[in-house]
């Protein structure tokens, strides 16, 4: 599953689905085209073909994950699903009802999935009248998915790390370019000791520590509203909330994250200081100095005996 | 221009290549479709679509680069190149000719380009009869080409190292694991005193100077055969060659890269210091075990004073 949010990141994302919509259509000219993503436990349809008005669907629509039939393809197989005819036996009857209340009367998806095997979403077709689907338009569709998927894939190698497969500093830049306005706060991660397990036990060693480390941020972040993890370099590490919580809740936060890092499965128990800055709503502040204080207070908790947070003063 | 070696280390590129045609073929299905790459001083059929045989082209024929018709296509805005008649004022008169001899009497080139600027090479369309090629049809075919040449950047990145553009350690594996049969050189490159550049005047500074570095590295590299530059991190390059020379050549090559790397723009004059090991034809030695040769005897060659080469010794 990919974030929207991330989505909204890729260049010329809007002018790719287009151009598959277009190709697409030029394999079926008379159906519903639509490309589809998936997020948490929503189906969106990011866009459609032009030309169907008879089916019940509409750009930025938002479907609760167990009501769309999209969610029935098998990913793991990669193959394609197919209904000719959704009244006939081989579609499920709850998905019968779904499907008549928008008015497809058949329906193609094929999976669109990412080299690190997320599913990012589907490529549909779909028809107000029974339709046959011949083998040769549907590898056809196959072709133009994974095509789209290998664009997909390389805005995603651009603003993520390759080691840890958390965001890269070219993401923070570019959401901090784009949302500022809203305010925020950065948690300033740096690895107490990390250095000398890189020294004494080797850099492959060391990388294993630091993919742990992600793990341990993804999942912090997955439970969070608003909050994404970026790898700066090294094991400086970043956790970005797009939005200010009172003090206390600031605190509970890096309690939390202190508390995520000092759990280890590789065997060798560091533990971490943060430093964390946030910047107001409409405040003219550049990421490079949001980054700047929080060092700064990062500077100061190591000092202090590490293993804890610092909060930056205004 | 592409290295064919470097086309070789993409995953898939024939599926790929197959899918573009296939689609391609879709669009215009009575034409011969075709993927060509420039590669210095010449082009390449690298896949031909199936079933038209009065054309004189095959798959894996190599062009003299002023001879071929793609090569007046206009990269630079990325433009199609249209001849539906090349017996017609409108196509050179030199070019009329060569067309004629390989039975082609109408043509559409459309522009393959990477991300980086570089003309990787044409999708082409030729008929033994005239043609009228729509614009749609070429609209068509030229998102094809570019969701192609989105699958070529990715391949890309995965065995490019970002900051310079140079190989990184993946394609020196990939290339030693099917290559190293052959037997070959290393030189393993190690900047004298760049992380004072780093300490002093910072990561920005030290970037640049790792640019100038690649780029007098690529320089060296294009006039001699069968070699590559790797940049394998921090300032460790390396320099390999898919043959063995004579001592007296390997140790010209190493003077040569030495003065290469002597005369600096970026106004931190470093100098280099080199670490030489080769491997025979056939032999069972790892990657691994020639880079920790090399290493010693770079390790040599900043003790004996910096500056300067060494050869490990078998």
């Amino acid at each position: 599953m990919v974030a929207l949010q991330e989505l909204k990141m890729y260049r010329n994302f809007d002018e790719l689905a287009s151009d598959v919509l277009e190709l697409a259509k030029e394999i079926l000219p008379d159906k519903l085209i639509y490309l589809t993503s998936f997020s948490e436990n929503q189906q969106i349809i990011l866009k459609m073909s032009d030309g169907n008005t008879k089916i019940l669907l509409s750009e930025g629509q938002v479907i609760p994950i167990h009501e769309t039939v999209c969610n029935r393809i098998d990913f793991e197989k990669r193959q394609p699903l197919v209904f000719p005819d959704i009244s006939k036996d081989t579609c499920p009857v709850d998905l019968r009802t779904i499907m008549k209340e928008a008015k497809i009367h058949s329906y193609l998806g094929i999976p669109i999935a990412l080299l690190n095997g997320e599913n990012f979403g589907t490529l549909c077709v779909a028809h107000h009248e029974v339709s046959e689907f011949d083998d040769k338009s549907i590898a056809l569709l196959q072709k133009i998915a994974r095509m789209f998927s290998y664009y997909l894939d390389l805005e995603r190698v651009a603003f993520k790390d390759s080691l840890t497969n958390l965001y890269n500093r070219h993401y923070l830049s570019k959401h901090f370019e784009d949302y500022s306005k809203n305010g925020g706060m950065i948690f300033f991660l740096d690895l107490d000791g990390f250095k000398k397990v890189n020294d004494v036990h080797g850099h492959d060693v060391g990388d294993r520590v630091l993919k742990e480390v992600a793990a341990k941020l993804h999942q912090f972040v997955e439970n969070e509203k608003e909050c994404f993890a970026v790898r700066l370099g090294g094991d400086e590490f970043i956790v970005h909330f797009s939005h200010i919580t009172s003090e206390e809740e600031m605190k509970n936060r890096a309690e939390k994250v202190l508390g995520v890092l000092s759990e280890w499965e590789s065997g060798f128990p560091l533990s971490t200081s943060i430093g964390i800055a946030h910047y107001s709503p409409n405040s003219t502040i550049s990421l490079h100095d949001v980054l700047k204080r929080a060092d700064n207070a990062l500077y100061l908790a190591k000092a202090a005996g590490k293993n804890r947070y610092q909060v930056a003063c205004l």
